[in-house]
Formats: C-alpha cells, structure tokens, sequence
C-alpha cells in the first residue's frame, strides 16, 4: 500500500511521479521567438503548460497526489478547498479514477470558475469567503466523507508531480537559468528539485509581483512571510508553506519582483509573439528576465508558463 | 542546378522539401481538448501552424521556394505581392539566405503588416490598391533587380512545402479526416497531396467561408470560379490558381463551408478550450466539423491551424 509521503522528494520520486501521471497529462511544448530572443538579449524557450489538460500545470501534482493514495483512499474521494486550477485539476484526477472529488469554494468565487469543477464532475462546497469558513467546512467535508484532502502546494506528492514540468525541459533543452513564478512554492520547489537533480549547472530562479513579494521577503528573512495581496496576477497571492519553503531557500538562487506594469507588458508580448493565451500569473516569468537583462544576457533560458486560465476579455482591457 | 518545379509534386518532391526546410521551421505540436472533442463527437487534433516561425504555414512553403532557386537565381533576391503572411515568410527566407526580398504591397496596407516584412528586412515598394498596380510593380522589380518572383500558392514548390504540415501530422497519428481551411489552395492542394502519398485511406475536406465559397462553386462548376470577398476569414479570400485547382479537384473529397457566425463561434471554441490565438481564418476548419456531426461521428479528424497573425483587440471585440 502506498501512502502520502513525508519527505522531501527524491530523484526516484520524481521519476516516478513522471511515469506514473504520463498517461493522464499533456507533453507541453516548448515554444521561443526570434524577435523575444532579440528584445531580451538571451535564448528563450518556454514550456507551455497552459497547454496542459484542465489549462494548468496543477494537473501535474494532483494527479501524482491521486495515484499515490491506497484503494482504500482513493475510493473514499479527494478534497480540497481551492478556488483555482488546482480544484479543477483536483476534479479531474478523481474523475480519472472514478471517484468523488469534493471542492470546498468561497460562495463569492466566480461563476466560471464553479463550473469548471462541475465540469469535471466535482461536487462543490461553498462556504463564506473566508480562510477560517474554507477550513472548517473542509474538515466537515473529510471527516464526514473519508476523503483525502490534497493541499494545492504544501503536499511532497503535489511538489514531486509539479516538479515534471521542469523534467521534460531539461529532457528537451540545455537550460542556464530555469525561471518559475512563485505563489505558494510548489511549482518552483518542483522546478528547484529537478534541476538539483536533473541538471545540477542550472541556476533556478523565481518571479513574483512586486505587490505580493512575499517569497522574495521570505528569503531575505529565511522565515515565511505573510503574503499581500495586491497584484494582478492573482494565481501568486498565496504565502509559502512549510514544506516548500525549506526546498526554495535551499535551492532557488534569487526571486526577482516585478511591477504589474511589466507584467502586462510582458503578458502581451506573450500572447503577440508566441500566439498562446496566459494567465497575468505567467508573465511574470518574461517580465523578470526583460526587467534583468545583465542577469540573463546570452544565456539559454527555460520559462515555465504557468496556465491559461483566464477571462480574456479582462485581459482585453489590461490591452486597450 | 535545382531550378524551379513544372510539375505537380511527387512523394519524393516532398519528403525532399521536409528535409530542406527542417532547420529553418518548427515542428508544430497537435493540441487537443477534451471539451472540444465531447462538443463535436470525435477525436480532434489540431496542428498548430499559428506557432510556426512568422506565426503561419507559409513559412514552409515560401522556404522550399527559396531553397530550390540556384546560387546564381537566389543571389538576385526573392519578391512577390502579398500584403499576408507569405510576404513576412518571404522576408524570413530571404533574410536567413543573405539575400534581399522585395514585397510589393498596397499602399493601403495595414501599418502592422509593413512593420512584420520590415522586421524580417523586406524591402517594401508600395502601390495603388489593384491588381493591376500590384502586379505592374512587380513586374518592374523583377526587371530591374533580377529576383525571381514566388507566388504565394500557385507555385509547386509552395505546394511541396505546405504538404510537410500533413506530412508531420499523419506521423504522429491515424487520421481518418483531414480539414484544412481553403484560400488560394496551397495549403489544401499540399494537404490532400501529402495524403494520397503518404496516407492513402485519408479524407480530405476544404473549409472555406460561406461568404467567399469560391473553392465550393469551383468543384461543382468544373473550372475556376472567381472568389467574392465577403468574410471575417479575411485569409481566404483568394480564388484558385491554376496550378492548385486541379489537385483539389482530383483528392479532395469536398468543400464545407460555413457562416461568419459560426466561425466567430469556432474562434472563441480555440482561443478558449485550446488556448492558443489563432485567425479566424483558421476557425473555418472547426467550424466545419461542428456543422456537420454527422459526417465525423467518432472519427479521428486532424485540423490545420494555419496561423495566428490576427490584431488582438479586433478579435476580442467579436468576443464582446
């Protein structure tokens, strides 16, 4: 039987959260442009996991945190309390596996974004909007169903499942510099891992809003710092927890911040030049090396898109 | 000395021009979706030619073109008319050579598109907006510089290398039908060629928009009929040449064509559920399937997105 894991993955782990989701998940590509190359002065590639099932890499650790429970488990459902990709990639994990998923969400959450677990057949929770509503009807909901909660990011099988998005850029492309953003640290605690393990000469770095720069604060400090909430890219408001931050301050070299000026700039160009549609919560990775050119000039740069999930005629008017 | 092609392009013309252009284009992905595929009762993959290098197709055919001139045809540069995408795919090939391309364009024409041939080092000579104009100053560049003329599609070697798009979907999966979106034809002549050779039990199906149903009106009439120019799918509103017309009459199966409203419907379907920014004239091919459930039930159906050079803010207000 296996059970959730305690530690901090392994190169093994990551391996085999990488076989085990193969058949559930997208091989993104990697996209670049000439004419990005020659703004930022460096070799860009960038992983599109916005092409990935359900719009978002969160399908990566969701689906390795699902296939790691015991029948037992699985068969009593999946929970979580989410408002974003993860409850969607949650939902299409257990539907996947012909079981429950049971998504506790803000009664205030955008309409949309409840149907995208419906969807996927996820059953949803609502609770007032508040951290303390969302934890207390989550714990109702485990305590009456059996189920697993699944935390977005702060869960070693989440971490090991993020961390295959950067597996198979490493796969594909010699990378210098792997840039990530960071909003709870699974992606980038991922990313750090498997370049530890993958591909140990590439440096690792983070990109966040200056509005909610709390992963930058929490290096500076060495302790996890509150997040603020002000950004536009609204995927990284979240504060890191306490089994990512350990692996970003041991492994990420540096996070830069960036303005949301630049990363609007930034999305815009992505969506000109490489003809995909991000989230606000992506561009700052494009942001972060246009905003650093000296950091990055000539170097081979891995970016991870993050997802795709947005109102586009909200980023319509971001554009006009 | 290669020189230019007279006859309709064999299996070996183009596995030869894959080869020749390999290091000057992407392998595109195939995107899928399951929602898409739930909504149309078929299994859908879509090539995503919008992620080609200048963001089209074209890039493939304009490149074998060039790369098939002599030393002696290519040192006195490349031009054509366009004020599309072939004309910035030109300019690319031109400049990767190290030798000029001179595109004729309307004078009329949108800013954006004289800055995307200038960015590639086109050399622009601007005309009155007619036929006649464009091709009076063509004439004369071709006289006074010696460069040798590629037409956008009535050209084999055009043809040869748009067919390399089929060609690297039907290796990679088992297409029952394929759809492509018809303009001038060199796409879909390239497309139904690379099927008869390369994967025989293939259908092959033209989309083309209700408003510029020329392609339509010309395998029901037997000869080429002139093109109206009535359509959001602004990329299509060519008529046949004489070159690629009577491929498409002998292996294409039919035409469908479909309304601007149902177009706008398809776009929305690709920007939203496979999260890449496509023209609408790549829309048609979508729009097709959806309009005709009955003749893809349950099929494996490839669709070629051929590009993605589209003003943003114009798309997202037929969102609006």
């Amino acid at each position: 039987m296996e059970t959730v894991k305690q530690n901090i993955p392994t190169a093994f782990d990551i391996t085999s959260a990488h076989q085990r989701i193969k058949p559930y998940i997208n091989r993104t590509p990697l996209l670049s442009s000439d004419v990005l190359n020659e703004m930022a002065g460096c070799y860009m590639q960038f992983k599109c996991e916005n092409l990935q099932q359900i719009g978002a890499f969160k399908m990566r650790g969701a689906m390795n945190a699902a296939l790691r429970l015991s029948e037992l488990q699985r068969s009593k459902g999946l929970a979580t309390h989410s408002s974003g990709n993860h409850a969607q990639a949650l939902a299409r994990a257990a539907r996947l596996l012909g079981t429950p998923a049971y998504i506790v969400m803000p009664r205030t959450a955008p309409e949309v974004k409840k149907q995208g677990v419906r969807n996927f057949g996820g059953e949803i929770y609502e609770c007032e909007p508040t951290l303390e509503a969302r934890e207390a009807m989550l714990a109702e909901v485990v305590e009456r169903t059996g189920a697993t909660e699944i935390h977005p990011f702060n869960n070693y099988d989440v971490m090991a499942g993020q961390a295959t998005a950067a597996v198979e850029m490493f796969e594909e492309m010699n990378v210098e510099i792997v840039v990530a953003p960071v909003g709870g640290g699974g992606l980038l605690s991922g990313t750090a891992l498997a370049a530890k393990y993958f591909s140990p000469l590439t440096m690792v770095i983070g990109a966040e809003p200056e509005g909610s720069d709390d992963a930058y604060r929490s290096l500076q400090s060495g302790k996890i710092e509150p997040a603020q909430s002000q950004s536009i890219a609204d995927g990284l408001l979240t504060t890191l927890g306490d089994k990512t931050f350990p692996v970003i301050k041991e492994n990420v070299s540096e996070i830069i911040t960036v303005s949301d000026v630049e990363i609007i700039r930034a999305l815009r160009l992505i969506w000109e030049k490489l003809k995909v549609i991000v989230e606000p919560s992506c561009a700052t990775v494009l942001a972060a090396v246009l905003n650093r050119p000296e950091r990055f000039e000539g170097k081979n740069v891995g970016l991870i898109l993050s997802g795709g999930n947005v109102d586009m005629l909200k980023v319509l008017k971001l554009f006009s």
